[in-house]
């Protein structure tokens, strides 16, 4: 941490920043320049609490050197987490994993439909909202514990595992009877209430950005699991807002390379919410495999002109078979490949 | 609702785009242009589910013309809503309220120190966190229950009125039983359940702007509440995500004259987050107080230097007295008036 | 500047930056942390090369402590720059000048009316662009050379300064022949080859912020005008690039308390272009004023309707005569005044 | 063009808007909504002022359904644009273009090591600044003319085309005379006066997107250049500003496939100052070339860490080498190929 002095500070007011160092038990390293002095404070454990320093004195800034994150970063663990997930399926090693389904569970009929479509096409992971965080309340929101059992139907049809949403503390319980992977939404990135409740919930959790959500902040989010005890993480970029209304959201590839750096969880793409174009979900998938994505989540829907939601960007069965031939290939370019599904009853 | 088609699109296209709008129940008029051609739904009531167009052949994108909220839209009522809390306080009308206290509770007698302290400057509501979201989970998160008694305490020693955070709808009703009114913070402003919980508690709503929150995003949240059949809805405009680390967020003060025009809720600016820098705290309070805004909530502390969170966005005492004579006089201005905060015991 | 370590480098790697920092002429400080060790670079002139640092093995990230601005700087000059202009006018004294007019020179007796109602309301100095930069090029680009020499002749009707944007280093001359104040627009912020040009025409210069410029940048681009040798610099807050449409520009209030902490230049606003939308100047425009701005600059036609660029955010004269009541009550709670045009032959 | 009337507007205000949509020539058809009347503008030929609109009584908001540029869009002309170099190199068919070399054009060895180096391993376009755009006047801007003229030389070395950049009206003569390829920089995207002169030229252009520029903005750019003629402009993606400084830009890769189907020009890809950290230049070029970019352009430097500018974002020789294999297998996956540098005198 270091300590930025005004211009005209005093030495009296330098010294004061050392003291309150001292005091506060770490050492105290004074740098003086031509513009200002700076104070070093030494041996940083991470608990300083910056707000002593920030307000005395002469004092301009504040300048954070180690990261508010510990047990997500790679200094506390350099080896990639691997999540192991039911019938051997892995996320954060070799293997890119696909996570494809409509965004809602609408009925039986539909989600076992969708559910062997993407399995044939080489989805490991089957998602679909059965609890659905909507901007408006006049929208569907979903079929709520329903729709749980039908996913579950569908997993017992087809052998893939099930990934869906949480969106309460009270919903964990529900979520965690049923799905294989509990995901928490952009929107409830900062929902800390739900992050402890899903820390200690016992499944893996896929955690999405936020869409103003810096890379620290998504750590921080992720940091909150890990402090439950919960070290199964996957992160998701999904697009952050941006200023420019030609894609839905900006698909910010270059979070999966800064991730990998800092972090040894594995993180995924979506680029159905990361466009919300469809036919922009191709290209955006091959380009977040060929950035290294860990895995792809895509929406797909037998119909998706009738979809009770996000119809514009999930793809037609079709579009996601090709999808899934294009990543396979991409995926051996550099060194990987895409997780295979297991046959039924394996 | 307009629907363009692409340029190239044919007759019969367009004759789909019609049949299907008559089969929705809707007239269709064509717009044929240069370009292309648009078809307008003529007597959209709002339910019209436009993912059954947008992904029809040859259609290019779908114009929303009408707003997607309804009850908070100045359309549905054109006078301002009035929000009355006890003591005769209200919100939303020539009043401009003042909203002040510590970042979080800390013990008695920081807290009734604070309420006094404030209260004489002119602040008739006392805000003070007892559940705190915090990025890190390893910071200060509040005293919990614990402190909604101490808020108790410092309302009957001092008469002022309680503004404070839920963070989960478990916690709802225990801050619903000792608020004035209930905090919904940034984090959590698309946290569907929370809302829910919230618009159901019957109390007053303080309902703070995302970092990423578009104002329709806002009004959509807000239509939760009113959903839920609670009008007693206040906005208030905390600072957006920018791109400039200069202040800790983009303070959006045109927010308040937007809201204004859209809706018939109050709206109230927090320049203490809306900055994040305790000097830039009093210029902005002022021109949000001259741009229009219905109050302001302002972080104060004894002792800033002390605090156990935003130390450094926190006003001293005698800066918000300064803040309150500065207050008074702009609102004189605008032909308003600061309300003023009721004797103990009136 | 701080030169911080990954967190597994190794001595020898840290002696390296050490040894670099002494070759270049400054004297190194390490300070050992937990997470990592960093280096402090002192006596640091402003003209270390970070690039020889950042790249050497072991080094994570360099942090700057100096500000890369220098004659732009509080530091550099602490009491504020009041630039004169003729007529005994002044921009960053106890005076807020209003600065206001047509979007674009269109004729004569456009340009003449709008001068005497801009100043019989209070303006004392005529905004008018000759040279106008527009997105598309089949827009209308302004009158050119004769639209300066209408601007000097509404000048020696009204009395009223001038001011009017150069858009390219070759027209800088001839809008220096005409102008009292010389604008640089925001799409030209760093445009260097026209900064370098304007720097050194001998006249002042009005520097609109870019869109998506951070303060610092802004700075520093005034800081090109200064190297020049031109001292008579006034800033400009016209908002910047947001994520919400509601408005035309998020306009960035925050802008002109922080500018007058970080430098000794003036700063005026333009709600005009910082909200885009007329009936949101006048609220913004009060704001901008209770928040510190030197000036303001708004957008004024005898007929908005018939105006050929910019009509929507255009004031009608009677907004602007009321803007200025308020702006001159708003400016006299903050004890500061609104400049008064001279009578015409003063 | 669809008018949208405020929710009490009256029959006389909607039938004003007609009757002035008639007086321009154009017809008007009425479109009544259960909220509000809208008025569609039919045969709209992009040349209505709708400022003349907007600013009638009773009027909300105006809607633009047709795009504001012409030439630059797909409607205009179906087939891609291919633009043809010197030495059969083509931009925007099957082919997909390296661009390298160093950030500025130091010396001769340095300017030819590279050439060589870049061309060994795949590169056919050499770039290399002779003149820059600094955010500091006290930055390294160039050699000027004389680098013109290193540039020169390596192209007769090698047989590599060069690219640079003009800043200015007056430079674009000197740059025209030895550059295959005129760079139009980021901050100066909206330069008008430079758009128009180097639309004069007779040199293709290569257009960097603006740091907030939409990409409608980026098109209406490039229109300037058509419009005066020039039809070879190939635009390139080079990061916008974000609100995460965990990178120096947010790398927007979706734009890639929007201005393909928005535009029959080419588009490559800069993940060098796209990114601005070296280590994240090859997995996004990887994902540039997969999203479907007609080229990349990237930093290279025989010895990054004595580069005198951006030398944290350039590729060792060593590392363009690999990115060059690795972006040939992904062209490859679809349907692609590099295009290869041509033997020196062939």
């Amino acid at each position: 941490m270091l300590i930025v002095m005004q211009h005209g500070a005093t030495p009296d007011q330098v010294r004061r920043v050392v003291a309150v160092i001292e005091e506060l038990g770490y050492q105290a390293r004074a740098l003086p320049g031509k513009q200002r002095t700076a104070v070093g404070l030494v041996g940083n454990d991470g608990r300083v609490d910056a707000s002593r320093l920030e307000t005395l004195p002469g004092v301009q800034e504040i300048i954070h050197v180690s990261k508010p994150y510990k047990q997500v970063s790679r200094e506390w663990q350099d080896e990639p987490t691997v999540v192991h997930l039911p019938g051997g399926v892995t996320v954060g090693g070799t293997e890119i994993v696909a996570i494809a389904g409509p965004c809602s569970v609408e009925n039986e009929k539909q989600i076992i439909d969708t559910a062997r479509l993407v399995k044939e096409a080489g989805a490991v992971i089957l998602r679909g909202g059965a609890f659905k965080p909507r901007s408006s309340p006049y929208s569907f929101q979903g079929l709520g514990r329903p729709g749980l059992a039908l996913l579950a139907r569908a997993r017992e049809e087809t052998g893939l595992l099930v990934c869906t949403e949480a969106m309460d503390p009270e919903a964990v319980g529900w979520v965690a009877e049923v799905a294989d992977i509990i995901q928490v939404g952009a929107r409830n990135m900062q929902n800390f209430s739900l992050l402890k409740a899903v820390g200690r919930c016992g499944k893996p959790v896929l955690l999405k950005r936020g869409m103003a959500a810096t890379i620290t902040e998504l750590l921080l989010s992720a940091e909150y699991l890990l402090a439950e005890g919960n070290r199964d993480v996957i992160l998701c970029e999904r697009g952050v807002r941006g200023f420019d209304t030609a894609t839905r959201n900006l698909f910010d590839i270059s979070a999966i390379p800064v991730v990998h750096k800092l972090s040894h969880l594995p993180i995924i793409a979506d680029p159905s919410h990361g466009t919300g174009l469809r036919e922009k979900v191709l290209p955006m998938a091959r380009a977040a495999v060929a950035a290294g994505a860990d895995g792809i989540m895509v929406e797909v829907h037998p119909n998706p002109d009738a979809a009770l939601s996000d119809g514009a960007q999930t793809l037609y069965p079709g579009q996601f078979a090709q999808l899934m031939r294009e990543v396979r290939v991409i995926a051996d370019v550099i060194g990987r490949r895409v997780a295979e599904p297991a046959p039924v009853g394996a």
